[in-house]
C-alpha cells in the first residue's frame, strides 16, 4: 500500500505501536546511541562479531533463536548492557516498513512514547507530514491506526489541513478521539493486543499504550536512526 | 490488498457506494434483468451492437465520452429504455473489485440501498462473509467503510463473531455507529464526497446513503449479476 500514498518530499512517520516503534523510541532513550534497522534476520548477524552492536531480532511477536534482544521496550530500560551501544534491530514489520520508506523524503519514528516531543518536532518543520503504519504483514492493525489518528489530531489543532485524499487519517482521527481515555480497553478486541496476550507480553502492551515516556525523536540519516533532538542541540 | 483477504469459500460482498454497487442495486431493482460487470471500456463496447443491452462506463467519477450512462443510480429510475434490459457497466473502482473476487466463493453486491435484504440473506445464509471494499484506486474511503461498518453491526447483533484478524472490521463498526444519524454529515470532509461535489453529482450521495431503497440481492453466476432473491422464489 505504501507505493500508492508515497511522497518523494516531506516527513515519513514510521508507527509499529506493538512493538517496533515503541521499542526504537526506548532504546535511544535509554542509553543506545543510535539504532541500526535492517530488513533480514540474515543481515542483523552480520554485525555479531561487533563489540559496540547489541542485535535484536523480532519473528511473529518472539525473539529469534539465538538473539538475546527482541523487540520488547521494557528490555532497554534500566539495562547497563545496552549504554553506549548500537542497537541492529530487525522485526516482522516495523523495521520493513522502515525499508519501504527510507529513500523518501525525510523519515523519523513514532510512538505513543515520543508523541508529544514528535508532534512539536513535525509542527516546527512544518512540512508535509505522512504517517506510514506497519500494520501486520501488511494488514491495517488497530493500534497503529490510533496512534496516527493521536498525530493527526495535535497537527490539525497546531494548523495542518487534511491532504486531499485524507479518509484514513479522518478515520485514524475519530478512532483516537473516541479511544484516547482508555486505549487499553479500546484495544481489548484487537487482533494485536490479543497475540500479544498469548505471548504473556501484557505489560509491554501497557507500556506501548503510555504517553511522553520518551523524549527522543528517532531520525533515519546513513542507515541509521538517532535522536534528531539531541542532533540540533549540538549543532 | 485483496490477496491478503482473499478467501476460497464463504460469501465476498463488494462494496462500492459512490457509486457503482448502488447503481447495480438500483438498476436491478428497478427493471434491468441482469448486469454484467466488465473491467475494461474495451470489454464493454463488444456489447454495442446487441439491442438488449445498456451499456455503461464510468471513470474518475464522469460518463466515459461516446456512451449514454455512467453509474449514475438517479439515471436508472423510472427510466422505460432499461426495462428487461441486460446492463454491461464498467467503473473506476467497483467493477475492478469484481474482477479480483469473482473467482473465489460467492460473490454478491452491497449498499446502502440493499442494507436491509442484503443483511437478512447473509444471516440466511450462515457462512464466512468477507467485505471487500473497493475505494478509490485502491486506496481506502470513508463512505465503504461506513457500509462495511453497517453490515458489521448488523451481523454482530445476529450471532456472528469477529475473524482473528478483524481489526478493520472493528474500526469499520466504529464508523457506523459513529455516523448513522447523520452520515451526511459525518461525510462531508471526505475525499470522494468533494470529488462528486465537484462533478455537481450531489443528489447521487444523498440517494446513495438512503437505506433500503431496493429489495434486490445482486449476485454473480456465470460472469453476471441477478438478483438472488428473485432466483430463490423462483426454485
Amino acid at each position: 500500500m505504501y507505493e500508492l500514498y508515497r511522497q518523494a518530499n516531506g516527513i515519513t512517520v514510521v508507527v509499529d505501536i506493538f512493538r517496533a516503534t515503541s521499542a526504537i523510541c526506548t532504546a535511544l532513550q535509554n542509553g543506545v546511541t543510535e539504532v541500526i534497522p535492517v530488513a533480514s534476520i540474515h543481515d542483523a548477524k552480520r554485525y555479531s562479531d561487533d563489540d559496540d552492536v547489541i542485535i535484536a531480532a523480532e519473528r511473529g511477536g518472539e525473539i529469534v533463536d539465538g538473539f538475546v534482544y527482541g523487540n520488547s521496550p521494557l528490555s532497554y530500560i534500566n539495562n547497563k548492557h545496552i549504554q553506549g551501544k548500537t542497537l541492529v534491530l530487525t522485526t516482522t514489520n516495523g523495521t520493513q516498513a522502515i525499508d519501504a520508506a527510507k529513500e523518501d523524503g525525510e523519515l523519523v519514528i513514532g510512538a505513543f512514547s515520543n508523541l508529544s516531543v514528535l508532534t512539536k518536532w513535525l509542527i516546527e518543520q512544518n512540512q508535509d507530514v505522512m504517517l506510514l503504519c506497519a500494520g501486520w504483514k501488511n494488514r491495517l492493525n488497530l493500534e497503529d491506526s490510533l496512534f496516527a489518528g493521536a498525530v493527526v489530531d495535535v497537527l490539525l489543532n497546531n494548523g495542518f489541513e487534511y491532504d486531499i485524499d485524507s479518509d484514513a487519517a479522518i478515520i485514524s482521527r475519530l478512532l483516537y478521539t473516541t479511544a484516547k481515555n482508555d486505549m487499553l480497553k479500546f484495544l481489548e478486541n484487537s487482533s494485536h493486543r490479543n497475540r500479544l496476550k498469548n505471548l504473556n507480553l501484557e505489560n509491554d502492551v501497557e507500556y506501548c499504550l503510555t504517553l511522553d515516556t520518551c523524549n527522543v525523536v528517532p531520525k533515519l540519516a546513513g542507515g541509521s536512526l538517532k535522536n534528531a533532538l539531541k542532533v540540533q542541540i549540538s549543532n
